[in-house]
C-alpha cells in the first residue's frame, strides 16, 4: 500500500503534517516542495498565508500567521497567534448526527451488578481509606494481603487498594472539596468490587467513615479504625482478616454473557503528539461509536482539551439542559484557572509541542476526535455517576492521573488511553488499552503498547478498520481474555484526586 | 507521686483540663465540684464565667462564653464563641527571650555534607522523579532495588522513591506553583541523599529534568527518562543499573562525631489533643530549647495552627525583616483561604474537638508550645531553605502529610511528631520519632510510639525531665543508634506536595 509523506485531513485545511521527517528540498505532495527540514508529526504549509491570514488544519482556524508563510515552509509554534475561546452563551445544539456504523458484538463477558447497573470487568478486593494518614499502614497490610492470600483465592484477580492525599488537613467544607469527597464516595460502589465495601480510617479524620461511606455500609464488618486497634501489628492482623472475609465472597463471582449496554468505559489522551488527532483518537472515536451503537456508555473529559471546540461538542448535545450544563462546566474551568492566574495557554506541554502540536487550539481538535460522532446526551461534572446511556462529556481536568480517578468515580471499567510520546499510565481499579498514535512508539515500546493506530497514517489501514479491531479489544479486555500491558506488569499510577479547595 | 486530676496551666485560667474521666459529683480540686462528667482531656469551669465572659486558658482568651458557665461544668466546643484574630500589622518583635537550658550534649555521630551545609542522619538512596507518569514503573523498580540490590550494600540505610502528583497537568508557570517545584528542587539536594543525585523523568513532562535539577546535575549518568527506553523491561533495567552505580559510591559514606550546629529537625503535631499543649508539645519546645542552644536548628510549622497567637510568635522574632516576613506569611494564607471560600474554622478537626479542643484558639496555642522559648532567628515560606541557625517557623499547612514533604524540602534530616489521638505517620526520608500526649496511648500504640510525654500531666514527670530525655533520642536517633517505630517497621506516608496552582 503506498505510504503517505504528509496528511491533510479536511478540504479546507492549508498546513499538512509530516508522517515522516521531510528533508528541506524533498517533494511533500505534488507542487509542494519543503523549504526545509519539517520534523515528523509537524506541519507543512500547503499555500501562502499572508500575515494574519488564517492557518487551518481539521478544517478550523488553529491560529493566525504571526508573519507571511511560504508554501512548503514549517508552520511552528512560534508562527502562530492563537485565536480567542469560543462563546459559551447561545451555542446551538441538536444537530442531527449521522447514522453509527453496526457494532459487530452486541455481548461481552462481565460481572453482574447486583442492583442493576453497569458490570465489572475485573472481580477486585478494594480497600478504600478515608485519609492518607492510614497509607502507610495499608499498603504494608496491602502487600501481605497479595501474598499471603489472594493466591488462595483463584476467582480474585487482584486487589485496589485506595490511598489517597485527602481526608484532613483540607477544607472540607469549602464548595471545591465536594469534588473530592464525591471521588472517594462513589468509588466505594465501583462495580470492579462487587458490592464488598472495606475501608480503613484513623478515627479523628474530618472525613469520617460516616462521610465516605452510605449509613448501610457504614459497620462494623466493614470499616477498620486504626486508632482502634492496639498498634502496628494488631492494624495489620485487622486488615488482613478482614480482607480474608472479603476474598472468600468476591471468589465466589463469576462472569456471565452481558450485552453491552452493561459496559462503562473510559476515553483519555496523555503524552499526545500530532498524530493523536489523525490516528489513535479518530480511531477510539470509532470503536466508541461501535460501543455505544451496541448500547454502551463512553465517557471523553478533559476540560481544558474541550474548552477551544466546546462549540463543535454542543451542536451534538441532545437537548438544551446537556448543552447549558456544557456551558457551566467550562464556565467553572474558566473562573478556576483565573483564580490561579493563569488560562488556558498553559497547556499543551512541551513535549506536546516538540511532538507537532503548536498549541491548545490544535491540541483540541485532535482531542475531540476521540468522541467520533455519537449524539453527547449528557454531561457530567468531576467524578458524578451518568444517569444515561450512550456518549458523555465527564468534565474532568487533563491531567492523565488526575483524569482516572474521576473516571473511574463516575463508574468506568475500563479505560482506552491514546498516546503519542508514550507514557506507562496505569489504574489500579481497571484495565487500561494503551493506543499508539504512531508505529514508531510500538515498535519502541512493544511490550507496553497494546494496539497500534499508527497504521492510520501511513495509509496501512482505515479508521474504520483500525476502529473495529479496538473495538474487539475492548471487547476482549472487558471480558478477562485479554489482559493489556499495565495490568500484566501491575503498573499503576497513585489515586490523584481532583480537589480544588484549599490545604489548612 | 500525687496523681493530679484537673491540670491549670497559667495563674489567669479559669478553666482547666481533666486529667482522666471525672464523674460528676467527684471533687475536681479544692471547692470544685464536678456538676456532671468530665470526660479526659475536657475543660472544667473552676470559676463562675458570665455570659459573654472570657474563657481562659494557657493565659489567653480562647474564647467568650455564649450562655452563663458555672463553677464545675464541662466547657466544651458549642459553649464558646471564637475570638477575632490578631491583626498582623505593628507586632511587637525582638522582646528579650529567657536563658536558654543547658544542653547536655554538643555532638552526634551523622553523615557530613560535602558542602559545609547540614549533616544527614541517614544513608539513603533517593529517587526523584519529574511527574506522576513515572511512579507505576519507578515504584515496581524500587522494589526489585529493596530486594536484589540494597542487601549487597550494608552501609546503605534504604531507599525513598519520591513519586509524586506534580509535574504534569498543572499550571507550571502559575505563582502557586512556585512551591511544589521548589520543594521538588530542594529534595534533590536532602543531606539524607548524601550528594549523589539520581531522577526519572517521562520525556514529555513540563517539569523536565532541566527545571528539577540544577545544570550539573542533569546528566546521562542521572538521569532516566522513560520514553527514551526500549519499553517495560528496558526501563526497570535501566533504573536498577544507575541504582547500583549509586548504591556503590553511597556505600562508602560513614558516619562522624559531628557538632551538633549541623543537625536540622523538625517539629510537627498531628491528631492532637487537648494534653498535646500541656505534655508533647512543651516537651518537644524544651528538647528544642536544648538542641538550639548546642547550636542545632529546629524548624516548627503549621500556619493555622500559629494564627491565632502570631503576636506571641512575632514578639520572639530577632527583627523586624523576620517579623515582617510572618506577617506576609500570614497573610497568604488568610488570603489562599479565603479564595477557598473558607476560614481559619476548618480547623481543629472531629478528632481535636472530641480529644477536647474547643477551637482553632485553644489548639493554636497549644501547638505553639512546641517552638519552646528560643527567639526566633527567621520565617521561610513552604519548602524554602534556612540561611540562619537556631529556632525558624517554617510556614507550611498544618495537614500532617503535607507538612512533613515541606519541612523535608527545607532540609530537616529527623522530624519529632507529636500526637494525642494516634496516628502511624512516617516520612521515607528521615526518621520520625513520634510522641504520645497520653500514657494510654503509649499503652494502646506499643510498637508505634517511640516517646510518652503523658507523665507530664499527671505529675509522674516534669517537663523538663521528659523534655532532656527527648532530646537525648533525637541525638540517639539522629546517629543511627535507635530506629524509632515507623523507620523500623517501613510506614511511610506518601509524599504529599503543597500545590496551591490549579490542575490543568
Amino acid at each position: 500500500m503506498k505510504k503517505h509523506l504528509i496528511l491533510r485531513l479536511h478540504e479546507r485545511d492549508n498546513v499538512a503534517v509530516a508522517v515522516r521527517d521531510i528533508a528541506g528540498g524533498e517533494m511533500a505532495a505534488p507542487g509542494v516542495n519543503a523549504l526545509r527540514d519539517i520534523p515528523q508529526a509537524h506541519k507543512i504549509a500547503l499555500k501562502d498565508i499572508p500575515e494574519g491570514g488564517e492557518v487551518i488544519r481539521y478544517g478550523a482556524v488553529i491560529g493566525y500567521a504571526l508573519a507571511p508563510v511560504r508554501r512548503g515552509d514549517w508552520v511552528h509554534e512560534a508562527a502562530l497567534r492563537l485565536p480567542d475561546p469560543p462563546a459559551l452563551h447561545d451555542m446551538p445544539w441538536g444537530q442531527a448526527a449521522p447514522p453509527l456504523p453496526r457494532a459487530p458484538l452486541r455481548t461481552f463477558e462481565g460481572y453482574p451488578d447486583a442492583g442493576g447497573g453497569y458490570a465489572g470487568t475485573r472481580n477486585l478486593l478494594g480497600i478504600h481509606t478515608t485519609v492518607q494518614c492510614v497509607a502507610g499502614v495499608v499498603n504494608m497490610a496491602a502487600e501481605r494481603i497479595r501474598r499471603e492470600l489472594l493466591p488462595r483465592y483463584p476467582h480474585v484477580e487482584g486487589i485496589a487498594p485506595l490511598t489517597h492525599a485527602f481526608g484532613c488537613g483540607v477544607a472540607i467544607d469549602a464548595p471545591g472539596a465536594a469534588i473530592p469527597l464525591r471521588t472517594l464516595r462513589h468509588l466505594v460502589h465501583h462495580p470492579n468490587f462487587g458490592g464488598e465495601v472495606m475501608a480503613v480510617g484513623l478515627g479523628c479524620e474530618p472525613l469520617h467513615a460516616g462521610l465516605l461511606l452510605d449509613a448501610r455500609d457504614n459497620t462494623q464488618g466493614n470499616v477498620i479504625l486504626l486508632q482502634q486497634e492496639a498498634g502496628f501489628d494488631a492494624m495489620v492482623a485487622a486488615i488482613l482478616r478482614m480482607a480474608e472475609r472479603k476474598l472468600e465472597r468476591l471468589n465466589r463471582r463469576r462472569r456471565q454473557v452481558l450485552p453491552l449496554s452493561q459496559l462503562m468505559i473510559g476515553l483519555q489522551c496523555g503524552g499526545s503528539d500530532a498524530f493523536s488527532g489523525m490516528t489513535a483518537n479518530p480511531v477510539a472515536g470509532y470503536a466508541a461509536d461501535l460501543l455505544v451503537e451496541a448500547g454502551g456508555t463512553v465517557l471523553f473529559s478533559e476540560v481544558t482539551e474541550v474548552r477551544d471546540a466546546v462549540h463543535l461538542i454542543a451542536r451534538r448535545c441532545v437537548d438544551e439542559a446537556c448543552r447549558d450544563r456544557l456551558a457551566q462546566e467550562m464556565r467553572w474551568y474558566d473562573d478556576y484557572l483565573r483564580g490561579g492566574q493563569v488560562d488556558r495557554s498553559v497547556n499543551p506541554s512541551p513535549g506536546n509541542r516538540e511532538g507537532g502540536l503548536s498549541n491548545i487550539v490544535e491540541k483540541t481538535l485532535g482531542a475531540i476526535a476521540k468522541s467520533g460522532t455519537a449524539p453527547i446526551v449528557q454531561v457530567l461534572s468531576p467524578a458524578e455517576r451518568p444517569t444515561r446511556r450512550g456518549m458523555i462529556f465527564a468534565a474532568t481536568p487533563a491531567s492523565d492521573f488526575v483524569c482516572g480517578p474521576c473516571q473511574l468515580a463516575s463508574g468506568i471499567t475500563l479505560q482506552v488511553f491514546m498516546t503519542g510520546r508514550g507514557t506507562p499510565y496505569g489504574l489500579a481499579a481497571a484495565p487500561v488499552i494503551k493506543v499508539s498514535s504512531r508505529t514508531e512508539l510500538k515498535e519502541q515500546w512493544g511490550d507496553l503498547i497494546d494496539f497500534d493506530a499508527g497504521p492510520a497514517a501511513t495509509g496501512g489501514s482505515t479508521i474504520p478498520r483500525l476502529g473495529e479491531a479496538l473495538f474487539r479489544q475492548i471487547v476482549d479486555v472487558a471480558s478477562g481474555r485479554i489482559r493489556p500491558a499495565a495490568e500484566r506488569y501491575g503498573i499503576h499510577n497513585d489515586l490523584c484526586l481532583f480537589n480544588p479547595a484549599p490545604i489548612t
